[in-house]
């Protein structure tokens, strides 16, 4: 078992990273004492890892299972208000405990119910999906969706740990192991070449879902999000750069319609844009940038644009919330493993949109 | 004008009081240079001081105004939901900057929103009631209610500046006017015996709605709270002590059906079962105990307890999220001027509660 440490302003937590974690999850929490335990997950994960967790958690404190849609969709108001309800209903109290088993969507909205609820309770992420292993359980970030754009409503609230049980991504399907590994490149691309050069490597094991490489992955990932994380936990500053290639990303993922593609996706066309962008700020050669291209493409995501009008890419970029008064600012990389944020002119990036196929 | 400061760990605001500050408010508004701003508000207060604030915002920054609706039915998910949705169509960006015109509700769900729109922009309370001018507005406790229970989910979320304008307590009925000093006979109660002492031979002044007995009370309840909030924010001790009188009150409230008593008026009969619960543990002499009730029913407010079921009082007890595991703490009296918190027998209680005239 690997273990990682993040320490931010007010909290230090630990990250447990291996197989066969889910069913020992009784020893991580019960030095939390919870009163009771809410256990919050979707039907498809349940059925694959509930009952082992569930086990474990009545180990500990009665536990009360609670559900919600699978996918995206859940991540509204309207399933935050049901979560709520259902742990009222349990009777959770200041002292009580969220458990979120599940990937991302999960793990944002178990989360953020947990930041809220009585003004925030403890709680644990144990996410089963490499995108959340390697990212989204890692940092804090919580929230919902509005109609007008994803992630527009949350809470920071770091969890009391994070319990990443390798053994779940074995029923991964092949396209979201890939979609996790855009986040791995992307925390090489942006902090740390000799982690970029491992995971080149280690590609065709981490496809193969090899437990020793995926774990190697988790926790090099798992680190480079504490160190910055712990420097900048609201994101004034350093944080942002966890934003490479997402800035693209989520504006593709928006205009495609959620569920075309999955966000990793997005987000590995977003670092080939990046890529490109730096180059043609004259940050990073040609030869960096389409080894950016390849290495994406080698983890078996989706390398060709999508034809979205470049307006509408323009107008979802303003959208973003990392925008100021309609200015956007975007991630580049000044080398690969070094990344800074900068305004770029508009017509600059119109002109690599329309040079990569978007109307 | 009056200024109280207030200092939590992270931040520090100013309290504004005084009379005309409506009108004004811009000069507080300026320096914070948000980029937008959402004026939360319902229409009753719209009417009656809607207008001046509008401007005084407009002169900052283009202003949306949102009104949810008059009373305690606004504090729940779909107010939020619908405020928050108007704020991104709005465009309100991480710079921007939420108004809070009027009384608790509107300042708790106002609040609410401000710290989860993009995990948290900056509110300024500009409270029309005196029971938010001399409480809730102050200690950056928000939230919103769920059907099993008030203020369930919320957030810690400190605002950038508090303006209390006096005059707005001028159109304000007078059971409202009385609901107020339910809280500002509380904090005499638990911090200051000078303060108590003030209060009382105020009283004639504050029911006739003078100005400047007004804006002493104001700010003598502000000084109180800050100090208490500066050195106990998250609540892990002394901060509840500011409960004192609303663990009765809140089960009064709750079993009466919401909007039967005012919050105010059920902190008042609260304050009376609390003070006779101190007298009852030998912690408080009868005479002070009465003088309590005595203060109470000068402030013109209700005295006389509710024929509510014991056991129910019990079960609503024990609901109160300042319950861990079904314990409830009850904050006391040690003398008038000082409080503690402590567990307390239930046959004690049952007693209590029955010898006036609970069933």
């Amino acid at each position: 078992m690997e273990q990682v440490t993040v320490s931010t302003l007010g909290q230090r937590y630990p990250i447990f990273i291996g197989p066969g974690l889910l069913a020992s999850l009784d020893a991580h929490v019960l030095p939390l004492a919870p009163t009771r335990i809410a256990l919050i997950s979707n039907q498809t994960v349940m059925d694959l890892h509930g009952a082992a967790v569930l086990a474990a958690c009545e180990r500990v404190a009665p536990t009360r299972v609670l559900c919600v849609e699978d996918g995206e969709t859940a991540k509204c108001l309207a399933s935050l208000g049901s979560v709520l309800d259902g742990m009222a209903a349990a009777g959770l109290d200041r002292r009580s405990l969220v458990v979120a088993l599940g990937g991302g969507v999960v793990g944002d909205l178990a989360g953020f119910a947990a930041a809220v609820y009585m003004r925030g309770i403890g709680f644990v992420q144990v996410p089963t999906t490499l995108l959340a292993q390697v990212d989204s359980s890692v940092g804090g970030k919580t929230g919902i969706n509005l109609a007008a754009g994803k992630n527009l409503v949350g809470a920071f609230h770091q969890p009391v740990a994070v319990v990443s049980d390798t053994d779940t991504l074995k029923t991964l399907p092949a396209r979201e192991l890939s979609a996790g590994l855009a986040e791995v490149i992307k925390h090489g691309l942006l902090a740390d070449l000799a982690y970029l050069d491992q995971t080149e490597r280690d590609l065709p094991a981490l496809l193969d879902g090899k437990a020793d490489a995926l774990a190697r992955a988790i926790a090099g990932s798992c680190r480079i999000k504490a160190q910055v994380v712990g420097r900048d936990e609201r994101e004034a500053g350093e944080r942002a750069l966890l934003n490479l290639g997402h800035t693209f990303g989520h504006a593709i993922e928006n205009l495609s319609g959620y569920g075309h593609y999955l966000h990793g996706e997005a987000v590995g066309l977003g670092l080939c844009l990046a890529a490109d962008l730096s180059h043609r700020l004259g940050l990073i050669g040609q030869s960096e940038a389409q080894r950016v291209w390849q290495l994406v493409g080698a983890a078996r995501l989706p390398t060709a644009m999508p034809g979205l009008a470049v307006a509408d890419m323009m107008t979802a970029m303003r959208g973003d919330k990392k925008a100021f008064a309609g200015q956007v600012k975007f991630v580049v990389l000044t080398a690969l493993g070094r990344a800074q944020t900068r305004a770029v002119d508009d017509a600059l990036i119109e002109s690599l949109l329309r040079d990569h196929g978007f109307a």
